[in-house]
């Protein structure tokens, strides 16, 4: 059997990113935790390799929006959604900015992968990887880059 | 309608992560390639950002095979495969290790999040992306990792 796109789930997991984007912006910290899946199993762009549960979930959040004074500015763009009946992945690349609490300024381009299940209706994180690349002659995370820098 | 795993569908996609592991012990770009929907979109370990398109992923294959004198390990682990009946997501811990060209030998755990689309009858990678973190207080990607290193 082809595969075929469904638009209803589409429509609902770009609409459960768009809500993402609110809660970041409002640091709501329920509401990010609420969209996950029970289990979820994170890889996130600080360490650990990996992370799972929702209480590791919901204090990782408290610490990374706690970590920025003020507004956390959160943009996506590049939304790719491909939805079957009961699975689902979608990915994006967001432009996070903000000033920290340390004082340093935060303004880079950061890739995520969602990976989604339907839980008794409803699309859930099951799975959430972010990350930037590295350059591998300095070994350096490469925070510098935006969607329209060419390969090297 | 409650999901339900495809038990069928995810022992494919295992035989396919198992394929991949060994097409990388070949170097055998073309069955890599081969696994892969007709317009992929990869986030990468090293930049750019993002690149699509089965010539991209070719070339880049060649590239990081070639850049490689001799074998290259890749061991897999925590493999946990999400499968719908025509869309799944799959993810992996690998341990990928050797010496390059130029010297230097390589020795790190990378994060492998896979996206994938029945095409034809045949699971599909259509988005791959694999990581490392970084470590914020230094800006280094975070090579030494294991999946045992907690949370700092």
């Amino acid at each position: 059997m082809a595969s075929s796109p469904l638009p209803a789930d589409a429509a609902q997991i770009r609409a459960l990113i768009e809500a993402r984007v609110a809660a970041i912006h409002a640091k709501d910290i329920a509401a990010l935790v609420a969209a996950h899946a029970p289990e979820p199993v994170m890889f996130d762009v600080l360490p650990p390799l990996a992370y799972q549960g929702l209480d590791t979930v919901k204090q990782r959040a408290e610490k990374w929006a706690g970590s920025y004074d003020g507004p956390i500015g959160y943009e996506i763009r590049d939304v790719r959604v491909t939805a079957g009946a009961d699975a689902a992945f979608a990915h994006y690349l967001y432009h996070v900015t903000g000033t920290l609490n340390a004082g340093a300024t935060v303004a880079m381009w950061v890739r995520a992968t969602l990976g989604l299940l339907k839980v008794d209706g409803a699309w859930k994180i099951a799975h959430d990887h972010e990350s930037v690349p590295f350059d591998p002659a300095t070994g350096q995370a490469s925070l510098d880059l935006t969607p329209d820098t060419p390969a090297s």
